[in-house]
């Protein structure tokens, strides 16, 4: 209520109580109900088990919102869960929304609107912070008090049992008052709507990501704290990429991140120039920029001429360009307005150490002028030093000239808005892949029934192959024989030399039981192969169900690839793709994309990403393979996953490129189990 | 002066100036050679002209240490270059040492001296601060001032002229007064003798390293600064490994890492301990545990039924244990005694959120207290706060608790300080190796004479093959026949089958000119492949000189290596070690490791860092290779490439790894240019 009160809210304030008849000076009321006037949200404060209650009061008398601050829900286990579900259920029934429960509160500053258990209101700002933690709000609303960080919203999400990330982000995208968008998740509530609703908001402003739960042990942690069953660290990874997310590593670059966009504009690419008054952090800055993938501006002549001509001659003109530990405001002056005004730099760091003759002040005042002359170009400070430099510092600060104690921190600030900028085109400009027309999803649904009829999840090769074909993914065409002379005929229709495999779901490692037989060249050599399979297998594992066995064209050697899908229970499927054959495991060179919202771009970067498009560019000498081919490919087996969400795996492995075409020759695929 | 008399110097000071009588209360003498007593160190700072002038007065007046504050030398070119050998010359002749030029100057806070420029005197502490670059000194101990870090020592290094990173670790490292050594290196003088010192210096106390310059902008920039050729990167990150240095990645983990160095134990093992009264710092502080390659201790069931008993239920009692929100102070110490009383803990972390109850100042009293009781076991802090922490901090600052304002740093530091007993480990138990006595030294010589003799940098297969038998590395045998009748004599002594190659210093790529024949079975193959090698060479290229034709045996296949050597400008040899074959380019499965101090152990190390490690485990099923063997041959490549500092480069690819040994296939040897 003090909050509420103190805040300034310029609406109507009724507290509910049943003991009190005034509270701070507002009226008190013993129900909802009594008020009759319209209410749009309703801080509930009242001991777990009366929540219900108030709720279908609230609901009764017409409450828009709940922001539940009680805790005692799914947080602690059954009981408390089984709590949750009737307090959602009472707020479906009055079409209520609710935020929480178990939530520090809800803060606008622009309202203004405090409705929140916290001790002081947040300062003014444009940034929204919104936390999966509660503690970590207050934690965060205290430090930034000190350290001078304003807020547009502070938002507890709690236990999200309505209401989530997703809603909050979207508030906030449309709130005219914030600018940046700040989040510390600990899961995603709805996968897909997170991606549908983020890869709009992040091309309206940027939204900065903490992820925790990242490491196994912190999953495990985040789960036991939140009842949560987190989707892989990866899939978030690839989630945040595809969606515009800049992601933080850590609480300090989330809130590095978010002072240098709420206050500096994008670069217009990743050139940086700085400017130093002594060698040492000039050498740190520039080892920084490398580290950090940006480069370091390259000056043109007139730039250098006029530097050169202006400054004394042991200061160094390139970049970084030294004006030396006696440099006076002036230099610097000098220096800094060449580099801003010169077009090959996109963003400029100022860098300060203390000598006995250094004007941290008016050197600050001036950065803050050049900024307001050159506003299209972001411009970072770092005042090495303490004591002796505060006084700049807060006029830098002040001006919203991000200052840092040391020059790294600029710089990862500065990458951060180099690469919203890149997420941010990218999702602008590339659009997701059109669903393929001639795909038959008839066929695949047959061949799914069959597979479920014989009470398997694993399809055997002939049958992946169906699947395969029937949305035009090229794969080496494989026949399931019953009979020699079907196996002939097979490899007459498809050309010689061909491969025989025992067709068996219960046969695993075929090579060991002699049920594989390559290189077959002849109409002779099959039907020897088929009996020479049929009579090993018979023998070596008497009782086992024989299917047949599979004829399939030996393709010839290529480039060798995998593509795969593994299904994440938050993002859905996720694709694979790198370099293929036996060494797949010990090479690790995979790189990821979900399938939701893929575009065509995603993929050729994909495929970039990885060591196999060194061999597939063409490798010393050899000649390059069909790519374009391997795109289409991948794209088809993303919409195959996407339209059957009961393909729990898939693998592709290998898939030999070729200079005109892409074509797999082993195509393995389990489906979700039967529940 | 003013520095030298207000730090409270207790020995005698004499200022020297041409034209005063007394500075600041001490009477003045014109030249060093009036004052009659014996001197120990001069501070010059005269312009520097003068440098020269009074450094030979200090000398005559027997000066052991000049300190010359002077700039103007090597970093302003040719003519400061030549001024600053002058000095040098000088100071041998007199047998004095040179702190210098270009410096800052040097500060001792314990005898205390200030024999620098500074603003103000460091705080007293345990570090000892080197710096290569005078304007860090500065900014650093403004800084430090505010932040309350204090120090041994003080040393800017400037131009290195004499004096180097080297002495002054040394001297740090004999300084009882102080307990860690953090140095701002943008190069290192003499490689070699850095090793030697820093491996000892290492093990008596930590030395944490800055160093700059590491991107190619970087490494331009410093040399432009320092006018010092600089060694690669990865040398530097292996020499540190190898000499038990820390490097830190940048300027907060330089002093995160001192302070937790100055204050904190190392720890037993790797199994931190984390206390938190709110879940989402809790999950951050467990992830960053495994990204630091730390683990989450599992506390032993006594422990847990403890807390258990003594914390609500809502509390989570596993690790990271959760206090809750609302936690007492003695919740706290519940918490934290349990964990650091449990053997399986061997580091704590104690994080602290302000909710509206949290007591910070009690609990920090108590985290005080706790450490004295169990000062054994490293303990840290995140207060994640603003100004109602700031009194708690104080507190745990004071004693030596360090506290940052998120978790992250701390976990850092810990990872720091377990990092730092892995190196002292290995560096006290593993000695290394001592060179095989059983080489032909005499025999590499000759070789390399005959080389030299015919012009040539660039030895032939089979002089390589001889270069690589004289140290016993195991090589398959190559000879060189003159005719088809000494190529089976040769064929026949090794065994078939065996490949023939066309012996020329300037035919490249031999099977372009069909100058390479395999799989020769028999002596009439062998006769035939010569003359058709012969007849081939000498159409193609009429005019190349063809010194024979190479008899090699033919391998069989196997797991194919490549060990290879680049010389370092710094730190000498450097050897590498990874997969093999024709993909080395596009794998880059790589390890390395000076061959300057080389143990067994490094050499384990670096193979068990590859891919090529899971292979030559046995991959697959298939048989281990002979490990041992790689790792002798390793190390007699490594003693020859020291033996022979000429050798510029050298490359064994493939080493094929067997069951039962290691044959290299392909020795390639380049030799330095002719100087």
């Amino acid at each position: 209520m003090a909050n509420l009160k103190d805040s300034g809210f310029q609406g109507a304030i009724y507290p509910i109580n049943p003991k009190e008849e005034e509270i701070l000076g507002y009226r008190c009321y013993r129900s909802v109900k009594d008020v009759g006037q319209p209410i749009d949200v309703a801080v509930v404060s009242v001991p777990a088990a009366l929540v219900a209650g108030a709720a279908k009061e609230c609901g009764e008398a017409g409450v828009k919102f709940l922001i539940v601050i009680t805790a005692g829900f799914k947080e602690i286990g059954k009981e408390g869960a089984e709590r949750e579900q009737e307090l959602v259920r009472i707020c479906k029934e009055y079409n209520m929304r609710i935020v929480g429960p178990n939530v520090v509160g809800v803060i606008d500053t622009n309202s203004p609107f405090n409705g929140s258990f916290t001790r002081g209101m947040p300062l003014k700002g444009k940034i929204a912070f919104i936390s999966q933690s509660g503690a970590m709000l207050l934690a965060i609303l205290d430090w930034s008090l000190s350290a001078g960080i304003g807020f547009s919203q502070f938002v507890s999400m709690g236990n999200k049992a309505d209401l989530n990330e997703t809603d909050f982000i979207q508030a906030a995208a449309e709130d005219p008052n914030t600018s940046v968008i700040l989040c510390y998740l600990e899961d995603v509530t709805n996968g897909e709507r997170f991606l549908e609703v983020v890869r709009k908001a992040s091309q309206i402003k940027p939204i900065i990501i903490l992820k925790s739960g990242t490491s196994q042990d912190g999953a495990r942690a985040a789960s036991s704290h939140t009842g949560a069953l987190a989707g892989s660290d990866l899939a978030y990874d690839t989630a945040f990429k595809q969606s515009g997310v800049i992601r933080a590593l850590n609480m300090s670059d989330l809130f590095d991140l978010a002072v240098a966009f709420v206050n500096q504009p994008v670069p217009a690419g990743n050139r940086v120039a700085v400017v130093t008054n002594s060698g040492g952090p000039g050498i740190i800055a520039t080892d920084s920029v490398e580290r950090n993938k940006l480069k370091m501006a390259r000056f043109n002549k007139e730039t250098l001429e006029y530097m050169r001509s202006q400054l004394p001659v042991e200061a160094s003109v390139y970049n970084p360009v030294d004006v030396l530990g006696d440099a006076t405001p002036e230099r610097y002056t000098i220096a800094l307005e060449s580099i801003l005004k010169d077009d090959n730099t996109d963003s400029a760091l100022v860098l300060l150490s203390p000598t006995a003759v250094t004007e941290p002040v008016k050197i600050a005042n001036m950065i803050v002028d050049m900024h307001k002359k050159y506003p299209q170009k972001p411009l970072f400070t770092s005042y090495m030093g303490g004591e002796t430099l505060t006084e700049g510092i807060r006029i830098l600060s002040e001006a919203g000239i991000p200052c840092y104690t040391f020059p790294e921190p600029a710089l990862k600030a500065i990458s951060g808005l180099v690469t919203y900028d890149a997420l941010r085109t990218k999702l602008q400009k590339n659009k997701p892949i059109a669903p393929a027309p001639d795909v038959d999803k008839e066929k695949v649904k047959e061949v799914f029934a069959e597979v479920r009829r014989d009470n398997r999840v694993t399809l055997l090769g002939y049958e992946a192959t169906m699947v395969a074909e029937a949305y035009k993914i090229p794969v080496a065409p494989v026949v399931l024989a019953k009979s020699p002379d079907e196996a002939v005929a097979a490899a007459e229709k498809m050309g010689y030399p061909v491969v025989l495999k025992v067709a068996s779901p219960h046969i695993i490692h075929k090579s060991d039981v002699g049920g594989v037989k390559v290189g077959l060249s002849s109409a002779q050599e099959v039907k020897d192969a088929y009996n020479a399979i049929m009579e090993s297998v018979t023998r070596l594992m008497p009782d086992t169900p024989i299917y047949g066995i599979e004829v399939q064209v030996m393709m010839p050697k290529g480039t060798e690839t995998l593509i795969g899908m593994t299904r994440d229970v938050q993002f859905g499927p996720m694709i694979a793709f790198g370099m293929g054959g036996i060494y797949v495991n010990l090479l690790k060179d995979v790189s990821f994309r979900l399938a939701n919202g893929l575009t065509r771009e995603d993929i050729e970067e994909m495929i970039s990403e990885t060591k196999a498009y060194t061999l597939l560019k063409g490798y010393r000498g050899s000649e390059p393979c069909d790519i374009p081919s391997l795109v289409e490919a991948i794209a088809r087996i993303a919409q195959l996953c996407m339209d059957f969400p009961e393909i729990a795996e898939l693998d592709l492995n290998p898939v030999n490129a070729y200079p005109d075409k892409a074509v797999a020759l082993d195509v393995k695929i389990t489906l979700a189990g039967n529940k």
